[in-house]
Order: structure tokens, then sequence, then C-alpha cells
């Protein structure tokens, strides 16, 4: 890790530390570079950083501010760590359904940029919170990308494993989605009735280096989930 | 605009003018710079500036590659624009059903930042799309940085207006989303059946001075909708 982005840690638990609220002010360049006892061009970068993550906001000539969405229980769109982090004060659980390898369907190979004789691993989940159900999850992982995976794993954060067990570095990803009704299989496993309202979320997941690891089919139980995203101008 | 910004609208061009795809290669710097006439620093402020946006993707080493979506007539849930440029392809119009500047709700007033006694402009309307309904819109402006609103600006995009007409530089936006079922009264204005689904979408504005300018809550009709959005890694 670099410097500037453990500085940006430092400064995120600052925020917390200090109880920070959207719009507090926080100390001026000078003093933010005494208290982490680094260089200007650092802090910068650090400040930088977490105003793409959406924590703090500057103002020319007035100052950087805290951003701080404040509704609780919802889910980020935008954090590519699964969403176990988001809803850590909950309890989030996963079921697994299905996990096998196979070839990859025309819409699966296509959106994992391989071609049809290429092989990926097909997970099948079911997550809960708190008891309820959340979602249900079909994902396909490139197997060239991710090389193994097992039940066990599976039942826990497969982002954590991916990252930590096998060391890929998680870059951007596409999300596309759209509401729509439950059908029959999708309201059975969420224990809902056939013709609910439903979440339907595509969300394509790229390593640092451009190529999609994980293509993910996500239907939510609309009484369960809620989302929020936070969205930076681009002075453009 | 900055030198850097300009150039990264000419960037754009030159993706758009080549017809370059998703994980194509863009010619690496030197050429770049050559190409666009600047130096390395505003060339990578540049390339910065696109990275954030989503338009490209850098990977250390090997070079600048394009990011595109490639999916038609998705609404991007992170264009601070309003919708009407996503779909600029489509018809997209407004029927304004209601204006007038009133006080704020308890709930308008903690959303803008401002106490029951100020004032703020409520529009509602319908928004349509290839002559369907794209979906219900109710929008609080706080009418101390909205100082003036009328029926024909309601009628076409506020967001331009403002911007344009207003001269308000639109900053970061907090967007919390989630889906229900539709009332009575949203079913008739939709031309859908109560029960159906709903994406109901909440998007408080801020000016690039942290001030919240817009309180929106917006009712999507299920069957003329998706959304996409691009995130980004943040290497935290």
């Amino acid at each position: 890790m670099l410097k500037y982005q453990q500085i940006a840690i430092d400064i995120e638990k600052y925020i917390e530390e200090h109880n920070l609220q959207q719009r507090d002010k926080l100390p001026v360049l000078e003093n933010l570079m005494a208290r982490f006892n680094v260089s200007k061009s650092t802090i910068t970068k650090s400040l930088d950083l977490l105003e793409k993550k959406g924590v703090v906001y500057q103002v020319r000539g007035s100052g950087i501010f805290v951003r701080r969405h404040n509704r609780k229980g919802y889910i980020s769109l935008l954090s590519n760590q699964g969403f176990k982090k988001d809803l850590e004060e909950f309890n989030v659980t996963s079921e697994v359904v299905e996990l096998k390898v196979c070839q990859p369907t025309e819409e699966v190979a296509y959106n994992l940029n391989i071609d049809q004789h290429q092989k990926v691993y097909y997970v099948k989940r079911i997550r809960y919170i708190n008891g309820q159900t959340l979602c249900l999850e079909e994902s396909y992982y490139n197997k060239s990308s991710v090389t193994y995976l097992n039940w066990e794993i599976a039942s826990e954060s497969i982002f954590h494993y991916i990252q930590e067990g096998l060391g890929l570095k998680v870059g951007f990803s596409d999300i596309y989605l759209h509401v729509d009704k439950l059908n029959e299989e999708e309201a059975a496993y969420l224990g809902l009735k056939e013709g609910d309202p439903k979440l339907f979320m595509e969300s394509i997941f790229h390593l640092t280096n451009g190529q999609p690891f994980d293509f993910s089919k996500v239907t939510y139980n609309y009484e369960q989930s809620q989302f929020f995203l936070q969205a930076n101008s681009h002075i453009l």
C-alpha cells in the first residue's frame, strides 16, 4: 500500500473517531500535514482518493468537508467488495444451492469476454439477512482467473477469497439493473409470491488488467433490500 | 474550462470518431501528447478525469484502454445531467402536473438542509419516452438557490436551465433506491396497475459548495426503464 493510501485510511478513521457528520469541516491542509506527518503532495493525493470514494468533498477556497450518507442498512451499488461489508451490522449468510464447473452459454461467454470452449465456475446461492432472504444470486467466474472454488468458500464471501486467497486485484465493474416481476422459481427461492416486484441486477466485474472475471445476476427480495450510491460531479 | 478538461473532451471525441470499443487500446502517452500538442502532465490529468468518468481504464505497464458500456437505452445512475442526455436517441418529453412555491415538510427540509420557514419550488411531472410513461417525478428545489422556475422551464430540462440559465454549479449527489409496489395514484399516472412493480429513487443533488438544492423522488415505470452504472476500483 502506498503512503497516500494509508493516510486516506487514517483520515477515514479520524472522521469515524471524531464522529464527524455530513458538511462538517476537516482541519486545514497544514494541520492535516502536521497531524499525519506527511508532505502537501501526499495529503492532497489522499484527499483526492477520499473524494473519489465519496468520503469528502472539496470546496475551492473554503475547505474540505465530510460527506456521509446518513441512512443505515442501505447496500452500496458502487462497492466492489460484495455487500457483506455494507451490511456489517446485520447478519448476512449464504446458502449454496449449486456449484459446478461448466461451459458458458453464449450470453455468459460474451459478458466474460471468453469463448464458449473455456470453462467457468457456476455458483447459485441464496443470501440471507437476519434470517430473511435477501437475494438469489447466480454467478459465473472465468475459471482461468478464479482457478479454484469450493462449497465452503462459496458459503462465505467469495470476493474476500478472490482477493485474499487468490491474490487477484479487483478493478472496475459495469452494472445493469431493471425492475420486473418474480417468476415462480424466483418467488419460491425468495419466499415471495409469483408476480411480486424484483430488482434484477447484472454485474460484470473486471480485474485491474481489464479482464472480466465474474458475471453475476442477482434477484433481490424487494422487502429486504435498499440501495444507495454517491455520484460525483465530473466538471465536464 | 481548463486545458486538461478540453483535452479530455477531445480524447472522448477521438474514441467516438475512431469507433473504439471496450478493451481497445489508446495510443501511447507520447503519441497523445503529440496529437493534442500538450505536456505530459496535462495529458495525465485528462486521462485521470476520463478514468473517473468511466471512459477509460489504465493498466500499469500496459497502457490505456477504452471502457464503453455496450447496451443501448440504459439510463446512467451516475449522470448528474438529468437523463435526457442518456436517452438522446429517444424522444423524452415532460408533462408538468403541478408547479408551486410552498414551505417544505420536515422530510424535505431535512434533505435540503434548510429549516421549515424557508421556501421551496415543488414540481410534479410525468416524463415520457417515445410516448410511453417513463416516470413520475416530484422535486423540491431550495428557492434560495433555484430562485426562479416557471411552467415552460419545467416542461424542458430543469437541470439545463439551472446550469445555463441560473449559472449554478452542480456537484455531487446522494441517491437512495428501492423497489416496491405502485399505489393507486402512481399506477394511474404511469398507466399501470396498482400493485405493479416500481423502482423508487430519491436523490439529493448538491451544488459544488456542498449545499443541497434539489431533493427529488422519482417513481419509474418498470416496463420502460433500465439503468446502468460504472463502478471504479478505489484501491483501498
